[in-house]
């Protein structure tokens, strides 16, 4: 979809996202550390909402794909124009592919908390794979367009790349810190499409950015950085937030539902470390 | 081989491969699992397979060097055309150095699993060995030659690099998804190779796919990912099929064996923690 | 700031942070092997000296963006000069972006070492982050300048993804020598600084280097491994003098104060562990 | 040195290092895993040969470095040419800079095993790194020369990084394999000095060959990995014949010695673990 809705969607999931996950990670943790084994923290809990993360992200998936599919003008389902002897919207297809690759990682996940018989790491590494193969459609999704259009693009390249490579070294070694990096990268991800947009369909209605001026791109240089600034203070601010809910509110709440969930989880936890 | 059946030729050798590792990876993990050390999830088994699987390799790389030298107009293993005064042929040659380093990789399979004091982690480094090879020499393959064939090609290099690298990490840290993921990838390169001969050497006998099209590249690239996206399916298939396999009907099967093979185990199995 | 004194500032600072981190590194691994535990290889005094480098940290970064702010002529934190309809001094911007994520990473360390739910290894990453970060400013700083200026910058580019690379790396396994090898490339990047501010800027008012001179290229690539060279050798002295000292020196000083620490010591070594 | 001779002799050195490193990492190998603890596998004369074998390369580097120095038409230590306002024989100081950072490790070698202050992973990040370097000068070593010159040195740096990488990993996570892979691409570093010694200048006094032919590149390519097959055969022959003296021949000859090195080995074998 080029134009600006076409990007804010895939901006305001990804942001979304972002957000919930810092949140988890960031419980996760926090629970570990301070030993609130209440029912918010338990593992129980957490295969639900895994899963239920899993069905959400089918569900944005879905969504992509259909907009992608049946916005008016767009492909509808057709691959070649046969009429024409061209290909049919190929830009729309690489963006159908894209939201593909992410619905799949959610069926991993939905998939590894139902069985047990997956190993759990499978969702990380679903995950890598979705963001690798969506930096692999970007960088070959420009052929022949502007000096500005190509290096807001590679920024996204660059971003998404990186995102893989933190939730590939994650897989190899599971970090709270690698986890909140990787969160506020789909953050930035998410920020710089609703940026893509503004740059090249203004929401004034006036023309996109001179393509060709060298000060645009030292200029959107800079405009990354500070998104990316923006984005860590975000996952600090929540991180903040969750540990201080964590340790000082949940307390009440938590000692009283300890013995209930006792047995539940030491099954569960077992055959978690496997 | 600059035909289709040239490119149809490693097409199902890799395809052949990749469903055959990611039986066995999954057949290793699901015993293991499942603690059903009967016959087929045994030790002394996997030992004879691996030396098979060597074999095999071996002898599908010799029918590959056999074919690149004997085919009709093929070198005839001469090296240097005298005559013409110029190298002879050396695309062909180029094949033939590719499937030598996945023959040697095959002689490291059988001499690790039949002499003990070779460590068993050769097999996958020569493995990624024999890939980032391969992935040298198509990286290498197209000087000179149209963008389609350039891209095509490069996609391959892509997929091979990416498949050394995950053995590579794999031999550091192994891991059944990541074992799966490099099944999925080899599978990838097998139908990709398939792809290519479709592309530009049509089976119908007509010229192949236009060089200078853009929309052909654009195309090509979710083609690749979509050929990926089935590779993984399969995979994902083949994983549940062989564990619901183990879990269900092997069980009545393995039980009566369990004591023969107790004791010719125990001594591989300390032999192999070394 | 495009002058001598822009680039001999950040080298400064960079210098400086160096031979302060060899010496903390060094000290570090000298007490723990010969298990001095006197007051100077405390844990106590080491976060408090973690704390002052991160305020020192902040105040170099906050001094970098005021200098690259109000120095006459520089931006004054007019970002768009509306009467040229231009960017206003986007390189000073740039430049402030860079010192704003080490004032991050300064943050990060004092953050880190205050409030104990935050994990430790965060500072690590939040240097690693600024300085890829760096790398990613400088790598887009020289559109449209002269060969030897690229160059130059393009070394720059070589050591700080080094050296991001390398504090990666410590983060997922610490390691001396790794952290002697980050000091020896932040004092390369300090010393380069200074280079970069006498080949572009020479100090006797004379012209820059002659811009596309082959050869000087060829000695710039020489003088980067002598300015390497000499960095190695410096941390290499440092460490000798450091392990020396507490080899030998400070035996007598440290015997009478082991009991008064040992307590105190012992509570915070358990929560590091965590 | 641009001529045979000053390719022939860096490619003598390190093929004579290959062969010997490949044969002392089979050496430890060996004896650790048949518990030979004679004189021939201890730990008291793997120190005293890691000591000589630093001296040899500090040796090998002054040769080298007085070599390109002081040959007839060399540099003699003069950097810049005041008479003729330019800078003299850059490429000569370019191969004494790269045999200096191989000196520098031989130090560090030396160093590590006289000081046992420095910790004992310094000799593997020290070769790394001079590996690392000499990637990085050759790289910057081709400028505006042909393209058959600059391929051959590409495959050089190709081959020179690989080998620095498989240092770094080898750091991190020591294994027997990758020491004998990192041999072998040693010795293919040796063994390509000389091809592109017989490439540039060939020994009948001929032409180089032809610089714009790209057969002459495509044969280099395989030529390559034939060099590279050779090297891995000749790594798996150098192991084989070590293993087998080790397993059958030294039997008789160890068993006596064992009970006068257990205690001076015991000693330092604590001291190594640190």
């Amino acid at each position: 979809m080029g134009n600006f809705k076409g990007h804010a969607l895939p901006g305001s999931f990804f942001c979304f996202m972002s957000l919930w996950w810092s949140t988890k990670f960031t419980l996760k943790y926090a629970c570990k550390k301070y030993k609130r084994t209440c029912y918010l923290g338990s593992k129980a809990l957490f295969h639900r909402i895994e899963i239920l993360e899993g069905i959400i992200i089918i569900g944005m998936a879905l969504i992509g794909m259909a907009g992608e599919q049946f916005i008016p003008g767009g492909p509808y389902l057709t691959l070649y124009d046969y009429k024409g002897d061209h290909w049919n919207q190929l830009l729309g297809w690489h963006h159908c592919t894209m939201y593909f690759f992410f619905g799949l990682s959610g069926v991993a996940n939905v998939l590894c908390h139902i069985y047990h018989s997956l190993p759990v790491s499978l969702t990380k590494l679903a995950m890598s794979n979705a963001f690798f193969v969506e930096a692999f459609i970007f960088y070959n999704h420009t052929h022949g367009r502007d000096m500005l259009d190509i290096y807001v693009h590679q920024l996204l390249v660059l971003v998404i790349t990186g995102t893989g490579l933190i939730a590939l070294i994650d897989f190899m070694k599971s970090n709270i810190i690698l986890m909140l990096l990787y969160s506020s990268l789909v953050w930035l991800q998410g920020t710089w499409f609703w940026q893509i947009g503004f740059v090249l369909y203004p929401l004034n209605g006036g023309p996109a950015w001179e393509a060709m001026d060298h000060d645009n791109i030292m200029f959107l240089t800079i405009c990354f950085c500070w998104h990316y600034a923006i984005s860590l203070i975000i996952m600090g601010l929540n991180y903040a937030l969750v540990t201080w809910l964590v340790k000082s509110k949940l307390k009440r709440f938590c000692s009283s539902e300890i013995g209930l969930l006792k047995n539940a989880e030491r099954e569960q936890e077992s055959e978690e470390e496997m």
